[in-house]
């Protein structure tokens, strides 16, 4: 190959790739990866020995029958009671064998069938699937330049980005709380916005009767189903959280319970901060984790034995000199992995999260974050919460840390393609190595000129030039890449089809809703 | 416990914390952790099958056998010749049985002793070792705010940097080239500075005889070693590149045959872009990788049986848009654990890097620098060059970098700590979490009050205040917080102890060597 054929190729090349992508990929603002559910290949990374899988597992079983978990609830206390636990006040305590028997009933995987049903989950088994943050009350991003109490829009505009990326499954909680709406009516409104902006599989909050009872109807409407084809199979699911240390509160328990009896997605995860809510040591605070955990799938599989259930892992450490708490740290993954060996032990899918302690989308941020998704990778999570956009230990949504982590999803999703890594006389390629011999370039030869617009990932946000174009360019840092991203996504976004009739319904089911008064806030 | 003990107990830790860290990591700008050789104990992801793993073998076999490797150095071509190689003009090719026959003399693991023998290494087995960035032309600091071409204060300040972190366990290259030094005496003013500044293993540039006879006898001279105790087991190393596709030059081959009859440290990699200096397809990239890095195996154990080798990975993919290297890629994972399966099937120890595309400290740079370094981790890599303080694929060194690089090695050491995966009866705990029930905190407990010192990891570039805090105190984001760490460093740096007269040895040996001219330029 010539010096002069060499520096013609690759403009060639670069013409083809920009448009053969655009072609392949369809996207107005940046060339992403399709719709895909990513199955995650690797062997897990199992810290634990047999043996410590034992001792954890005794642990926990030991927190069940020996010390017990408080139950709040009466209707739960009661379900509790009368399968035979030992109840002492709103103490629940239980055996081992009666532990283990309901939890056998809960299935390892199943799915999550939104209003598209093209945007079907598996939950469990090898597939990963990731979600974007919930929950934060404020948020910040680099126009405002700093932290503020969240908006209808803000959230609005985070669950267009929900809808936007292909590497983001399912939309979570409110991916800022928007305090500007009443909390009687939050979840009405905000349930409306979403069901119209994205048609992923979508959560609701286990927040008492009318909260839970009012979104599982407006999915059910979205989705233009019967009562008994809601029912039928898993059309959304919730998250609820113990109250750390070894306590389920009320409405939370009382959400889980109705959507247990309708067979909805139910996922636990205790907030078990080792040296706060739980042991310091992180083995004990995993245990404890999953006592709490369990006790909420068996009550679920009390009542509705086969209900879909996932355990979740929310462990972490604080920060010794603060008390502050810390995520994506070493003992945050490892307790991951532990927490993913326990949940393969008792044949429960696994969620887990995509988190940083940082205040802004920094250096910081990413390495916490790719800390914490590395760790979902190694534990076998099949549930990634909070996988985009989450700040602050969960205090910030954030759109440009949303754009920037849905570039690792990506990268993640990339990696577990088993294109990368395959070894046929194609791959090994020794007739191209042999046509190129020791003088040449394997840019302009066929071999790569057949798969360049595959061969590699293609990212959005980061910028491979070099100082020199990178600079004359503006010099343009990550965040500021991905604020002007996230600009032009929300200018040019476009909503899912909805059909007429449904959204009309949905409007009328929430204004209705609000005549009555919403739900009540006085917890 | 009571609400008002909760509130004072944080109070007693905080102070307490400090002091214990202090008295236990004894450092005047920051808490950092001890020096460690840290062990990799998780099982390698191992993404070829068996039968992929044989399928590479045979492409870098066949490329052996049937292609040939260009080697321009007449003196390794003789050694060839007459170890019954066949040659063709420059073109070297040899049968499998003769492969494997030497690469099964190379040690799986050996040693590196500096001159400061606490501060041997281990390479090769689950010993994972980390070293700075090596060879950028360019440095960038905050400071500076733009890339300036490389100097000489820079780079001692840079080895400062090697030599202050812990987690730094051996000096690569040039942490940047000082290009205000004439490069016929480079050598010798950087050995000198080198060895003065860090007691830690050196490496030197296999740029020619002269350069590498001056740095081991400069080397031997510092380490106060009698010839016949430098030859006796390796004190310093040396990396070599081939020139992809298929070719080995002269002065890296002569550092390399010259290091081999000292016995020194021999690490080989191959510079394996796939698109472009290899083929597009991964596994064919690592197999052209593994050929051209073994031939160097096999011309080290013909000249001195049992020499200490080290097979290195730099595959990665181009950017098929603008043709510039990429690191940290899904690619670049793969195909560092695919090497690392590649390496174990050989024997050989494994060295990869810590490296990203990145211009800047910024959030880009973190998530890719976090992918390579997890990726050495996932590959049982042993030696990570560039571990700390690289940027734009090479070009640009960053103490801002090398200290935010830091913070991930040392949670890398901490995740690598068994104590986190404890499953005692004191690590399960039951006894204190029967103790705080559901109704208390674990922070005031003798069971959280005996561990908090040791129980987490603590950072010391990451900020895990909340945002009011952060703000408060300024808003200051990663980067800049590495760039005042840095001042810090530098400003207080105390060199190793270096008895006087081995010091005016050296000296006089650099003076000696500059009036003899140093080293030709030719090349």
């Amino acid at each position: 190959m010539s010096p002069e054929s060499e520096a013609a190729a690759p403009k060639r090349r670069r013409g083809g790739g920009r448009r053969g992508a655009a072609d392949r990929r369809g996207s107005a603002v940046i060339e992403q990866m399709p719709w895909k559910i990513p199955y995650n290949t690797d062997a897990p990374t199992e810290p634990l020995t047999p043996e410590g899988v034992e001792a954890v597992h005794d642990g926990a079983m030991r927190i069940l029958e020996e010390i017990g978990i408080e139950i709040l609830n009466a209707e739960a206390l009661e379900i509790f009671r009368k399968a035979g636990c030992t109840i002492s006040g709103e103490n629940v305590r239980m055996g081992r064998d009666m532990v283990l028997e309901y939890v056998a009933m809960a299935p390892s995987e199943w799915t999550l069938t939104p209003r598209n049903p093209d945007r079907t989950l598996p939950v469990g088994g090898n597939a990963m699937i990731f979600g974007n943050v919930s929950s934060p009350p404020n948020y910040w991003d680099m126009s405002l330049g700093t932290k503020v109490a969240g908006t209808r829009e803000q959230c609005a505009n985070l669950m267009r980005l929900t809808q936007y990326f292909n590497c983001i499954h399912f939309a979570g909680g409110y991916p800022v709380e928007p305090v500007d709406i009443h909390a009687s009516v939050r979840h009405l409104d905000v349930m409306y916005d979403k069901l119209c902006i994205t048609d992923k599989v979508v959560h609701t909050y286990s927040l008492g009767k009318e909260r839970v009872e009012d979104t599982m109807e407006m999915v059910r409407i979205a989705g233009g189903l019967t009562h008994e084809e809601f029912d039928a199979t898993p059309r959304m699911y919730t998250n609820i959280n113990s109250t750390s240390p070894l306590k389920h509160d009320i409405p939370m328990l009382d959400g889980w319970m109705r959507m247990a009896r309708r067979r909805q997605g139910l996922v636990v995860t205790p907030f078990t901060l080792a040296g706060a809510m739980a042991p310091v040591t992180m083995s004990g605070a995993v245990a404890q984790s999953l006592a709490e955990g369990l006790i909420a799938v068996v009550l679920a599989q009390i009542i509705s034995p086969g209900a879909p259930c996932a355990i979740g892992t929310f462990t972490s450490n604080v920060d010794m000199k603060s008390g502050a708490p810390a995520f994506g740290t070493p003992e945050y993954m490892r307790a991951t992995q532990m927490t993913g060996q326990m949940a393969r032990f008792y044949g429960l899918p696994m969620r887990a999260s995509g988190v940083c302690a940082a205040n802004v989308p920094d250096g910081q941020a990413m390495w916490e974050t790719s800390n914490s998704l590395w760790s979902a990778v190694q534990s076998g999570t099949n549930m990634v919460y909070h996988a985009a956009g989450w700040l602050e230990g969960g205090l910030i949504a954030s759109p440009e840390k949303f754009i920037m982590d849905c570039e690792i999803l990506q990268m993640i999703q990339r990696y577990f393609d088993p294109d990368i890594c395959k070894t046929g006389p194609d791959e090994i390629a020794l007739d191209a190595i042999a046509e190129v011999g020791n003088d040449g370039h394997f840019f302009g030869i066929q071999h790569t000129q057949d798969r360049y617009q595959t061969a590699f990932y293609q990212p959005f946000v980061s910028d491979w030039r070099n100082y020199e174009a990178w600079e004359s360019a503006g010099g343009v840092q990550t965040p500021e890449r991905a604020h002007h991203l996230f600009r032009q996504i929300i200018d040019t976004f476009e909503e899912p089809p909805l059909d007429v009739a449904i959204k009309e319904e949905l409007a009328a089911f929430v204004a209705m809703r609000k005549e009555e008064g919403g739900a009540p806030t006085d917890f």
